[in-house]
This record gives C-alpha cells, sequence and structure tokens, in this order.
C-alpha cells in the first residue's frame, strides 16, 4: 500500500519556516517512505505580498493570500501553526473545524483555558494534533526517559531544569508582540521556559505545584529597531520558580531570555537514589550519567555519553556514534512522529493535551508569582 | 620588630583538624613571616583519652583534658573551635570571656539568635573572629568579586547558586549529632547551604528576603553505623529557595547532602548587564567569564580562566599560572587572614558578624518553608 | 531565469546514501533557490537486485542496474561515487568521459598516483569536481580558518591534529575491503587520516614533509561476521606522524580506528604568536579561542565560540545562536557548494585537485614508515 | 620510636623553594608523625647576601653562604637541590660524598652521561636519592597507574602525551640560563619534556626508541629583561616525537613552552583494548577514564572521577572527595614519600635511576631531531 499523502500548509514562514519545511521534506528519507508521504503544498506568510517569495524559498508549491486559504486549500492536509502566539487558537480552531490535522508551535495557548480550548476541540473532532516542543524530540531526551524509566538512577527525588537564552538581552532589542500578555501570553515563560516544563514533565510527570517569581529585567523598550519611541514591556524577561511534582520529585526551574552568555541553556539535572542524568542543549548530542552502586566510588563519576546508534532514533540519521545531530533534525523527528500518529490512529506526542498542560504549569507561575506563595496545577481545565 | 606569636587551641581534631593545623603552620611560608608566628599549643579531642595521640598527630605540643581548659591555656591565643555545631557557641563565648580571639567553624550558630548573642558577645569584649567559611577564602571568589565589583560584567540582576553534595546519600549512613535540630540546627541547609549563602552575600550583599522549601529525603536513619536501630532525622537532606537581594538581584539557591554524583558542587552564576561569571567548586582553580560589549557577538563566549600569580593571593602559593591550589590551601589563607587581622586590628571576614546574617537568612530559609511563602531576612538579630 | 536543474545519480548506496539525498534535496531550501534546483534521479546499490528497494528509501525516482548505467542515464547531471574505494577511480573516470560533473567520496584515490590521473582527466575535460571531505563544510571550519587567516591569533607556528575513531576496536569486527591494501589503499591512514589532513591543509596551506609511523594493532580479522575464518589485514588500524607545513608550520597528525572510547575525535590545535584555536568534531558546533595581546593574561582564557548566525552558513540553518548543526548539515553545505560552484564556474572545494594532494600526504607517511625517516611531499603527482 | 630527624638544607630558594619548605613541614601532619622528623635548618640562596632574608621567609633557622656550606653543614641530613640545572651535578656529587641523602630537582643531569655518572655516585655511595618530579606524585597519576596495572582497560598499545605550557611565549622574556645548552641542557625538552617522560615511563615501561623534531621559534631574546641586547638562544621552545616502548606501546610526545594558551597543559590518553585514560593536569583532580566491555555501547562514556578518599593518598589530606589538591600538595607527598624511603631503607621514587632515564631519552629526541631517524634509548648510560 503507497504511503499516505500529507499535503502540508504552513501558516508563518518566520523563524522556524526552513525548519518545518525541511522536517517534512527530509522524514521520510530519515524513517523511510512507510512514514508518510509529504508534499508542500501552500503558504501564507506574514504578508500576501510575501507569500509569492515564501513559497519559492522553501519549496512549496504556492502562495495563499492568509492563513484562512491554507486552512480551505483541499490539497491542504496538514495545517502548520507557526504564527505569533495569537494566532495559534484562531487558525488551529479553524483547521480543527475542517477535521484537518493540527501541528502547532509551542506555547500552544495565550492562556490555560485558551489551550484547554483548543484541546477539546480537536478532540471533540478527533483530528489529531502536534505541539512543535522540538527539544523533546532530541534523541537526548528519549534517552533520558529510557534511564529515568527503567530505574537506572534509581528513584528519582529531585531536579532542576532551565531555560535560559540572552536573546533579549539588548535592552535596545524591540520585542513586538512580544511584549504583551494579550498577544504573547507569556515573556520568557512562555518563549522558553514552555519548553523545560514540557520537558520535565514527559521525563517526571505532571507538575503538581509551584511557587514561582518573574520579572521584567528592561520594563522599556524601543517599538521598532532604531525607534526613539518606546513602549512598556507587559511580559516577562526572567521566571524562577519551585516545582512539586505530583510524584513527589521536587525541584526548580529557571526561564530567562536576558541570561547574558547562555545561548541554549536548556539543561536539567535528575538525581535518583543510584544516579543522575545531566543534560544541556548547548551540548544537544550527549547526556552524562552517573550510576553508583551503593558501595565504593573509587570509579564512580558522571559519564559522558554520546549519541550513537544504540540509541533511541540516532541511527536513522547517522550510523557513527558521536557524529551529532542539529536544531533542525529535531523536527524531522517532530514531523515525523506526527505522520506516524496520523497513519497509525496513535496520538502524537506531545499532543494538543499535554501541551495544555505546560500551559496550566505556567498559569500557575504567573500566580503564584503575584500571590507570593505556592499555586497548584489543575490536572485540566 | 617580630611577629606577633599565635599560640593555637584546638578544640574539636575531626574532619578539619589537619586543615587548621595546616593552615596555621603554613600561613608564615606562605603569606611571609610578618602575618605572624603561630605556635601549635594544644589540642582537646572527642575525649580525653584520645588527646594526645591526636595532639602527636597533628603537631600540637599537648592535649587538654577538654575545651575549657583548652581556654583556660595561658599559652593559647587563639581558640579554634572544630566541634558539633552544638559547642560553638558555648566553647566561642567561654574564649570571648576570657579575652582571646575565635576562629570557629561553620554555621556560626544553631539559629541567627545564638550567632546574634555570639556576636554581641565578642563586639562587647572587644575580641577578633573569623569564622571557617574556608571556599570563601578561595582567590577564585576574590577574583569573581573583583570581577563584579568592577562592573566587568555590568550591572549584575541574576544569579544561581549550588552547593550540593552527595555524602550523605546514603540511607544508611548514620548521621549522629546531624539529624537533629538541637543539636545541628539545621541539616544540609546549614552544612552546605551556608557556604553558598557567605559566598553569594560576599559577592552581591545581603539577601532581603526567601521562598523556600525543604525537604528530608532520608527520614530514618541508623542510630549507629551497622546498628538495625533507626532514628528520626529531624534535619533537612535538601533545601531549596528564591531568593532577592537588597540590591534588587534575584535569585535561586540549592543546597543538598543527596545530590547523587556531586561531589562539591558549590556553583555559581552570576548575570549582570554586560556578562557572566560561572564557578564550580570541583574545579576550584577556574573561573569562567563571558563578557560582551553590547555589540556582536562573533568571539563571545565563556572563557575558562585558570587562577595564576595576576589573580589575588595565588602567587604566593605558585608563580606559574595554571598550576592549581587545593582545599587546605583555602584554610591557609583564612588562617593568614585571621592573623593579619589581629595584627591589624581589622575585622577579619568573614567575622561573627558575617556569619551571623548567614544563619538569618538560613533561619527565614527555614520560616518560608514552614509557611510557603516569602520571609524577609532580618539586617540583624 | 529558473535554476538549473541536477540530475543526482548516486552510486553506491550505503553509509552515506541518506546524507547525500539529504543533502540535495535539501540544499535549496537551506541555501535558497538560487543554489540550483535537485532531482533524485537514479541509484545503483551494491547488487542490482538491492537497487529499487534502496532509491524507494532514498527517495529516488528508479534504479539502475550497475554504475555504468547511472552514469550514461541522460537524466544524471550529477554523478556521486559512494563506493567501496577502488572503485572511486573507474566511476569517476567514466563520468568524467561522460562530461559530467563528479562528487566523490574521499579518499579520492587509492594512491596519490590514481587521485593525480583522476584529477588530470577532469581538468582535461573541464570537469567540475567535488569531494566528500564533509567535515571540511563545518562551519566550525571555516570559522577557525577565518580567524587563522586574518592574523587573529598571531603568526602559526604550531599544530596538533587528530582524528581518532574506535569503530574497528573490537578484533572480532570484520573489516571486508578495507582489509587490503588493493582495495582501500590505506587503513586509519586514509578512512579517518585523510580528514585531519585535508582539513590542515585547508587552515594551513600545503604540508611539505612527514615523519610517521603506521602499525595493525589488530593484524587477523574473520572474514565476515561470526565467521571462524581469518585473514590477515594489510592495513594500518593507526597511523602518527610530524609534519612539517610549506609554510613552516610544525605539527604532529594521529589517524586511528582503535582509539577506544573516541567517536569523533577529529580534533586540532593551531598555535600562534597571539592565540590559539582548539576544535573537536565530538562538540561540531563549538569552536575554542584564546587570544593574548601580549600584555597581562588576568582575563585571558580559552573562550568557547557557540556557532551562530555572526559565523559563516550557520545562519542559513538557524536563526539562533547556540543552536546546533548536526552530521548530516554538512552534507547539505558540500552539496550545495558543488551546485553553486557548477553554477558559476568556479572550481568547488575541496575539488579532486585538492583532494589529490591529501593522498600524496598519505602516501609520504606510508613511505616514511617504511623508511623510519622524512620524507617531502611532492606539490603534485 | 621517636621518628628519625631530618636536617634539610636547600640549595636554591627560588621558584620551588616554598613547595620544598611547606612539603617538608607538612609531610608529618598530612602523612602522620612516623614519617619523620624535618627541620628547616639551612639556605644557600643565589647571593649570600640574600641567604638571611630567604632563610626568613620560608621559615628556616639559619642562611649558608654557598651550598658548600649547606652541604658541609652537621646538622644537614638532606639536601635540596633546587639549583639552575647547570649546579645539579656538582651539589649532588658533593652531599653524596659526604653521604648524605640527595632530594634533586629536575631534569637530573645536563645529559644523560651526567645522569648516569650521578646515578653511580650515589648508588656506590648508597645515599638515597629524590628526583622532583612532582607531577608524578599527584594521586591521579598514581590512580592512572593502579588502573593500567590492574588491566582495567585491558591492553595498552597506544598513548599520547603532551607537557604544554605558553610561559616562554613572549618573546620579549629573557631566559638566562635557559638559553644555553651548556647551562640548561635541554630547552622546552627538559624543562617540561622531561616530566611528561617520567610520567608515561612510570605508566607505562621504558622508552626503547624516539624520531622527534626540536625547534626554536624566538631564536633571539633580550639579555635580560627590557635590555636591547639580544643573544642567540640555543635551546628548544618545542619538541615532538614518536615513542615506541618496550612493551611495544607507540605513542606521540608533545613539550613546549610557547603553547600560547595553554599553562599546564601535562596530558595523557592511554588506549587499550577494554578502555581508555585521559588526564590533564590543568585539572589535577580529576582523571576520565573510559571502559568498555567489548559489547555494546549504550551507556558508555568518559567518566569524569573526582579525586577521593578512595583513591591513593588523598584521603591523607582531606576526607571529602572532590575537594581537590593542589601544585604544592605534591611536594608533601614528594617529600614524604623520600622521608619514608629513607626510614625503611627502601627505593624512593623517581629515583636518579628513573630520572637518568628519562635524561636518556631526551638525548636520543635530540639525537633523532638531528639525523632525522629513529635512535635507540639505551637503557642505561
Amino acid at each position: 500500500m503507497a504511503p499516505r499523502r500529507h499535503g502540508i500548509g504552513l501558516v508563518g514562514t518566520g523563524y522556524l519556516g526552513k525548519a518545518f519545511a525541511l522536517g517534512y521534506l527530509s522524514a521520510p528519507i530519515i524513517f523511510g517512505p512507510d512514514i508518510g508521504a509529504p508534499e508542500l503544498v501552500t503558504v501564507a506568510a506574514s504578508t500576501a505580498a510575501r507569500g509569492p517569495q515564501e513559497a519559492a524559498a522553501l519549496g512549496f508549491r504556492r502562495a495563499a493570500a492568509d492563513w484562512r486559504e491554507v486552512v480551505a486549500d483541499p490539497d491542504v492536509d496538514i495545517v502548520v501553526v507557526n504564527t505569533p502566539n495569537y494566532l495559534h487558537a484562531p487558525v488551529a480552531l479553524a483547521a480543527i473545524a475542517a477535521g484537518k490535522p493540527v501541528h502547532c508551535e509551542k506555547p500552544l495557548g495565550l492562556t490555560g483555558a485558551e489551550a484547554a480550548a483548543m484541546t477539546r476541540a480537536a478532540e471533540a473532532a478527533r483530528v489529531p494534533t502536534m505541539v512543535g516542543f522540538n527539544y523533546r524530540q532530541n534523541p537526548a531526551c528519549a534517552l533520558a526517559r529510557e534511564i529515568v524509566a527503567a530505574g537506572e538512577i534509581g528513584e528519582v527525588y529531585s531536579v532542576r531544569g532551565t531555560h535560559n537564552e540572552d536573546w533579549a538581552a539588548d535592552p535596545t532589542l524591540p520585542l513586538g508582540w512580544k511584549t504583551r500578555v494579550a498577544t504573547a501570553g507569556y515573556g520568557a515563560l512562555g518563549d522558553v521556559g514552555s519548553h523545560i516544563v514540557c520537558i520535565l514533565e514527559y521525563l517526571l510527570g505532571p507538575i503538581a505545584r509551584v511557587n514561582g517569581h518573574m520579572r521584567t529585567v528592561h520594563p522599556r523598550r524601543p517599538a521598532a529597531a532604531g525607534s526613539t519611541d518606546f513602549v512598556d514591556v507587559e511580559t516577562d524577561d526572567e521566571a524562577r520558580f519551585l516545582a512539586e511534582f505530583a510524584s513527589g520529585v521536587m525541584g526548580s526551574v529557571e526561564a530567562s531570555r536576558v541570561a547574558v552568555g547562555r545561548q541554549m541553556a536548556l539543561t536539567y539535572e535528575i538525581t535518583g537514589t543510584r544516579g543522575a542524568v545531566y543534560f544541556t542543549q548547548e551540548r544537544m548530542s550527549e547526556l552524562r550519567l552517573f550510576r553508583w552502586d551503593g558501595a565504593k566510588r573509587a570509579r564512580a563519576g558522571f559519564s559522558t555519553l554520546l549519541l550513537g546508534p544504540e540509541h533511541p532514533d540516532y541511527g536513522r540519521f547517522c550510523q557513527g556514534p558521536g557524529h551529532g545531530l542539529g536544531f533542525n533534525d529535531q523536527k524531522i523527528i517532530e514531523c515525523a512522529r506526527f505522520m506516524a500518529a496520523i497513519r497509525d490512529g496513535t496520538r502524537a506526542s506531545p499532543d494538543f493535551r499535554e501541551a495544555m498542560h505546560v500551559n496550566l504549569v505556567l498559569d500557575a507561575v504567573v500566580a503564584s508569582a503575584a500571590g507570593g506563595t505556592w499555586v497548584a496545577v489543575p490536572a485540566a481545565a
């Protein structure tokens, strides 16, 4: 039987446009033709005028005037929502209404409530969904989960997670729609914090309550590049919180867009009774593992595991160990997994439901920061 | 003029006994004879019977029957308090009453109130004091302070600090007097947390309020090695808290004695508008520095500075850069600084007053953990 | 004007088959449609029977019975030679005879003489060529060259290079055609040594003379997996040599396939009067840079530069710094550069002529190892 | 029985003067009083006039007019030779003639022949000797030897060693007696190369033949600091050589005093059939270990072992693992071992005989560099 054709309609061409184009295009070569047969059909750029050029640049057949046209395009099977945060819901809901699988960027909603509405809509319509927490697809993350789940580090009790970057450290950098809660939902907490929350919940199960603090380090920024007109920044530049997981694991989490010197410090250290795992996305093809059998320590130390063909997915890309995967490779895995889930009638991961819980954690952080105390995270909204 | 003679009386010979003996003995060679002329006079071991053997092993002239005899010994000029925490106050107060300078291990008091009483007594009696936060004496710490104070990383706004070890990760390890609040004051929070708090306050000024969580991961331990008799552990195995400094710097802090795989993870990352500093005591002779001039980044990265003779104190030990200092070298600096302060009539650092504030921060963490909310740290008790 | 169509014919589907398929397919999305319009036309697998399955797996339109059919296929514009070493010359020469650009894996020839013949044929026929030294295409390598060429580390005088892996460390692993000089040309020296030689000559100019040693650590291996029939291994498991560059730079080079624990230790450290550069392909998206202005050292240390959009090519893949490239991304750059060279009528790099000199260096190492003394490397054969 | 008294007479107070003073003074506290009872008796400084000040600074009782007076001093039991290289032989031979144990800095002789003469004299007179290859005394080195000797990394076949520093990278730095072969014996080869050779022979047994290259990167230097008078530099700034060990192990070695950016890059990587060990003295309290059982690799990586009380000697200094030793601690071990050897009537290590072989290796490197070919190292001269 021929692999299922997936016409891809891309809404929003910025930042991750190339990654999505490559992700779908490469998936059948990396994972084999059975994964599905993607076709890059149409794109909606930020303006209709820029559409044709973007379509050509990204290898799509044609350009649409706007996102509605993408959703409505009969050749489009999967709608990719790569827009500013405030458009996630309208585009996704329209796609769901059209019965089309939705591949949406993160954070899913501007709030947990919005994410919950999106989730309910998708589930009611039985529309497959996938959310673009691409670092979750790093084989190192799957390896960490395998190690944790198999009890290789014993019973886990502690974790420290961060996602720190410094892309907004320059106070003269304008942030556009990211300055306002109404359009962005959150600041660093949503932009990068959502990644580390998603990964921690993947590895350790749901976060049950949080106690946090948020802050805008640079509260005024230019309205546009070079502008002398300044706007207030409503969204957080950095957030940090204590977290208690439903399992009893305790931890601390940081998210920052002004962490000068850190460019991709998505890190976690997970500690259990028999060992620990440490990871930093700045060295995305490595995982550090400490194992301890409870006895002498003379030969115990953190080992640096280089990803290789004996680890999840890596061998699809490369037969040699230590040869390294890259940022875009994660999106290939994400696209492949979504097509596989559609093919198999299974849930992709992370789908809207998982991503909704990330939003709920973020909302609890916001509430706890406002009140200065612990706030419970609901299981669902 | 001949350097001042300092007869050293050591109360408690365990763990750091050698470090104190070497510290005083080596100080004049490392820092020059003007620093003072220490003489290792007498020791009080945990029992009178063990005294003579301990004195011989550590190069002291004689052994005392108990700590009172050390304090009273007319040849003793400096009383070193290297006892379990609950004895810090009685020994130190007796030494102060005798008008003798006190070199006390950390944490200073079982509580902030006790530390405050010790501080008041010492200041009233004009007795010089020093507290054994030895990692504070690492030249890398002085270098970090120099960098921060000179504005080399701009205006500081964030910090993350940890002091994680795993010496108590084995739940079959008995903890003796460290299991009880009445004898230890705190668990990991006092044992290791006090170190990172002391360093952070040295680098960034006083912590103003905290919001924390504490936990005993292994709540039952054997009463003694190999015993089948178990006791409740009242003290924390790990603590984590958010911290706001008086300067406005925000941060998070962790302390653990069950952080499997970490043996000396006293770390800090300090972030400012123009750079960052990262340090880990596991690589105690290195400091990582990121500097950014606000422009392009093509050549910006964290630099690993190896301590060398151009940095504070290092050149006293070794003329070659990158040759490395060790754990005991920190104690040499500490002993030298105390003798220099006595000689010069200046305050040593950290003295009782500084150490008292560490206790006050720890108390605020305890209170915040109990109440689940922010607690202000008083400037003094 | 429409971008030039390039029908791709792939000879040999193993190991790097996916990398070539992805490399050509992705190049227009990464580098823009002007780079050329590749079409995956046909493949010749190791046997005709496996052809159709391989073609389907790699996204090629059809399968050829053998390599001659690929070369002769009128839809094929670029012949990719991804075969065992002994087939490089016959396939490449046939493609050249057919006037078709050749993209050949490394090492180019079984000997320098063979590589020279291939080079002469290609140049006589004015056929564009590219050789698959893919690590040369890592943006970190271009960055190192930029730093060296601009004099950022002063006048270079020393280098140490390695390419150590351990894929053949297991003595029960059969090596097939790699056991014999007649079919492989060289052992580790050609497999991995050719990579580091190519990179060092790219960064520092031609190697003028060498003095080396080669050795087969495991001289007998099974004829096939699980076989009890053993064959002699003629080729080297490891080689090391001193090298003098035409520029006067002195260095040492190592190549090994039995370097237990090293999976991708393609490393170099280049030292000049004002600094040094260090690189390891195990952390392929980092370059370490030491710069020294001749004065005090208090803030000098090796900096870890994470590749970012301010460095060569990286920004084509990803707009965020430190997000990381992967092994296959290097092949995308290689394919793109080859198409660009064809389009522009310029020489690709490394082409046959550059690759020929790598073969000449390897031959000189072989001769020096046999004679135990220095051997000059000819400029051309 | 009371521990044996050792009157220490120090000839030459520069560079390592403090290290020797601390080394002997601290040894009984670190290793216990049975190790011996050192007394710092007398010093000979570079001039008689500087003697008293140096004696006071280093804690010695008195100053001698010259080295002959130190040797003749009846209170001196151990003569420490901490002079420029050309004085090692005369001072040591005089001490031997006086029947006094000699603790001599490295390299032992200006040539292998001189070292052999010193060795013969000491052995004929049955005078205990020790040579100051202090990095050999790093517990990490003892740990590496333990691992290699126990077969934990299988059968060793390869090694790479370096001792690279950059203390002479500044061409305006005068080198004094180090510029001339007659006074220094060798350049970087002797200064730092002797260290790595000593360590490699300790770990892997004697080097049997070498093939090397030496070079003076900065052939003219000021006669003195700030002088406009320049002198020729006869000695090498860097040396590199291939080495074959008697055991069959093959390796390469580098030594440099102009390796810009490297301050203490005394490194080795030892590879065997079942693993590898990597060490760098810049992180002197760590050893990296890779172990492989011949099967799957999914959990194999280089582990960073932090020195701790379960490793040789470390526990004498500190009871906590990962707390770190420093440069001067190595000298404490060296002094302690020498006193223990004198006490026990055993050979210290490395003694003159071991150090002599290091000289013989260096001489073979010099000869091979001159002739451009392999040169055998004699077992003894």
